[in-house]
C-alpha cells in the first residue's frame, strides 16, 4: 500500500496526526482534510510543509498558539 | 514504489504534470516543488486540490490565464 503517516509540527514537537493516509485535500477554511485508508477523517489546521511519498511522510506546521 | 504522478487543471484540462512524484513542497511565492524519483525537479503555479495517495494521483489547480 502506498499510504502515508502525516506528522504535524507543533510548539517544536513533532507529533502523529495520522496513520495511512491515502486522501488529503485542503479545505476552503484552511484546514486539511485527511482521510486514511480506513475511512477515518481528520482535520488539521495549519500550513503544508512537504510531503515525502516515498518515504510516508507528510508533515504540517501548525500555526504558534495565539 | 510509492510515488505518484501530479495533474493539473489548467484551462479545464487535466495535463500530466510529472511522473513518479517523491516530494512536493510548497514554496514561499506560491509554488509547489516537485521532485521524482530520480531526482528530476518541476515547479507548479497553483493551488493543491488533492491527493490520493492509494491511487497515485496528485492534483494541482492553475490559477487562470488573465
Amino acid at each position: 500500500m502506498c499510504e502515508a503517516n502525516a506528522y504535524v509540527i507543533r510548539d517544536g514537537r513533532e507529533e502523529l496526526l495520522m496513520k495511512a493516509v491515502d486522501v488529503v485535500e485542503p479545505q476552503a477554511d484552511g484546514e486539511f482534510r485527511l482521510v486514511d485508508i480506513f475511512g477515518n477523517q481528520a482535520f488539521v489546521r495549519g500550513r503544508l510543509r512537504g510531503m515525502h511519498l516515498v518515504d510516508h511522510r507528510i508533515l504540517f506546521e501548525a500555526p504558534p498558539q495565539g
